[in-house]
């Protein structure tokens, strides 16, 4: 192991306090949304009203961070269609996933929540169903108080650009990949 | 913008049930902890008592999401010293930091919480003040069904070994790096 040194230096200080900012988590790894669920925590600790508005999962698959979030007062919804090789009918995903930005959108632009959270929102933007370009230009008109976070894999380059923070979440080691299964009250 | 392909098959399943993982969250970026905390939303939405440890944060720093996993049930342990910067006795910093591991390592094979987050655990291994040979140990031997997430940049290579899932959270843009403060609500 080789050891590190103590810091001993505090690092400088960020001097401008910003209103909002745009998060991104990316990559292949876990812990995307995860990440942004955690986020959530400090923000209902903090008095915020946040929004979480979920682009894949479907309200047929009970999540355990729902649950609590929703407790919590966050406003949970789940929009989207489900696993695309679930899908019976692609053009009817694509129009849920777009009816899903519509109203992701309209609680961006209320600027009545702190934080919103569009929890896997690039599968539906990569798979050309909601235009990277609206998403961009609904993000820059915000109201300055409306944090944004975005998950999900492949971010665009478009989303990417407006982003003040972006977290590449690289899989280094995953328990599936091993044969493990998904755990209830670790991964769902 | 390359569009990606509607994925139209199922990824294979994981044949294998595990009644524990180990978790590391390391790398540069953000959301490392962040995810650990979204991950104890989880664990606590099934039922599971959970305990969180933190290594480096004192408690003289209240952060939102202590409040709200408290009033979730989650024990959680501030029993850092605080920033080393901040130290004026080194040699009392590892003391504590020795203390805190002493009461995780307990923790975890007491075998009371389906969950134990050893947060910024890292830190005080790298910096020679907690022996890896030891945190190894302790969790190889751990119950059967405790859960371990460790988080903090450069997890070492032991700690890696006997990981089952590694994600190295990589900092591609950093709002603090353009000079923007930490978000109360955001960051803490």
């Amino acid at each position: 192991m080789k050891r590190k040194r103590v810091p001993l230096e505090a690092p400088p200080r960020a001097p401008r306090k910003a209103t909002s900012i745009v998060i991104v988590n990316t990559g292949d790894g876990k812990g995307k949304s995860t990440a942004a669920f955690g986020t959530t925590l400090r923000a209902v600790a903090r008095g915020w009203k946040v929004a979480v508005v979920q682009f894949v999962k479907s309200d047929r698959w009970k999540v355990g961070e729902r649950d609590v979030a929703t407790k919590l007062g966050v406003e949970w919804r789940t929009m989207g269609d489900g696993f695309t090789w679930d899908s019976r009918d692609l053009e009817r995903s694509a129009a849920v996933a777009r009816e899903a930005w519509r109203a992701a959108a309209h609680l961006i632009s209320a600027g009545e929540h702190r934080l919103v959270v569009l929890d896997e929102i690039t599968y539906p933007i990569n798979w050309g169903w909601i235009p990277a370009s609206e998403v961009v230009s609904v993000i820059k008109s915000r109201p300055a108080v409306v944090n944004v976070i975005i998950t999900g894999r492949d971010a665009p380059d478009e989303v990417v650009d407006i982003a003040d923070t972006v977290t590449e979440m690289r899989n280094r080691k995953h328990a599936f990949d091993s044969g493990i299964k998904a755990i209830r009250g670790i991964d769902f």
